[in-house]
């Protein structure tokens, strides 16, 4: 029997992204974001979704890039303060001891210390309501060689990302692999 | 050391969703979907993205309208069933066992079975390329009574949601309770 449970933000789980970015005078932010994701194949993009009210959104709109950082779980203590606190007056990446790292395709800043960073360029801006959605163009992946499989691609147990539950506001680890996708559900 | 991959989907691990929604005659389709997320607060909204060619795309084009189902890990195979064959020549739910059931808020079926159901009116429609972005408002979330905790909100290991990893084309179950959000990064 199902229960309403009215109009919220209750999706189980988000992904938790990085968002890296300079601001007018080129200093690197950070910032965790657990609202968005892919958004379309062909040019691969991303979609984030950030507050006006956040350091990160005046960054963008700036310099029209931005970095999504994928954190593995043994860092979920520095990416949950870096989503609490603005760069906007605390010296957040000397904190959470997170390394800026200039990209090589677009005008933001990677993480050095996370598994897999995505470097996007600005293709669209979509104005929501609170939120304001920056969809972004990959340009490159780039993967520490130490998580990539036999394939060349990264193998999601040593990348180890984390998520987010936003109805009760708790992180979680992923899991165990359940089987192929396309694959699993064909028949004959 | 950072290995460049280039410009590819590979963003550790997505959800996975299933979109409902009526054809033109009345007909409840079920598609799954890993390109999306949440986009916003206020109004809450989740964004899904998807290809002109599904029979799904038509329908959120005709009826301004489709639900968000969250499957439990135990219906990976029927979700991976439904992501591959197409409504359009297939009676898909009667393979799957998905009974639809009419929304309370929206014009679209929601599936019984799955533990977690938004139902959202189309407010924006964004083309990127070759997914287009649909976003929906969320008018209602409904759980099953059974996944709901002490605090009235889905116990996401009830839930049991699985992700999609694009780079491997592999789905992962949810993993361990790592800790409180907004909170296990407070400093003082």
């Amino acid at each position: 029997m199902k229960k309403s449970l009215g109009a919220k933000i209750i999706v189980a789980a988000t992904h938790v992204w990085v968002i890296g970015t300079y601001d007018k005078e080129g200093k690197p932010n950070m910032m965790t974001a657990a609202w968005g994701g892919v958004c379309c194949s062909q040019p691969p993009c991303v979609a984030v979704s950030l507050r006006k009210a956040t350091y990160t959104y005046g960054n963008i709109t700036e310099r029209k890039a931005f970095t999504v950082n994928v954190p593995s779980a043994d860092y979920v203590k520095q990416t949950d303060y870096v989503g609490i606190y603005s760069g906007r007056n605390t010296d957040k990446l000397s904190i959470a001891k997170f390394t800026p790292v200039r990209s090589d395709f677009v005008d933001a800043p990677y993480v050095k210390e996370f598994p897999l960073v995505l470097e996007c360029k600005l293709l669209h801006t979509i104005e929501i309501g609170l939120h304001t959605q920056f969809i972004g163009e990959m340009l490159d992946v780039k993967a520490e060689e130490s998580i990539l499989g036999a394939n060349g691609m990264p193998e999601v147990n040593k990348v180890a990302p984390f998520f987010y539950s936003p109805g009760n506001r708790t992180y979680y680890s992923i899991g165990e692999y359940l089987g192929k996708a396309h694959s699993m559900g064909k028949v004959d």
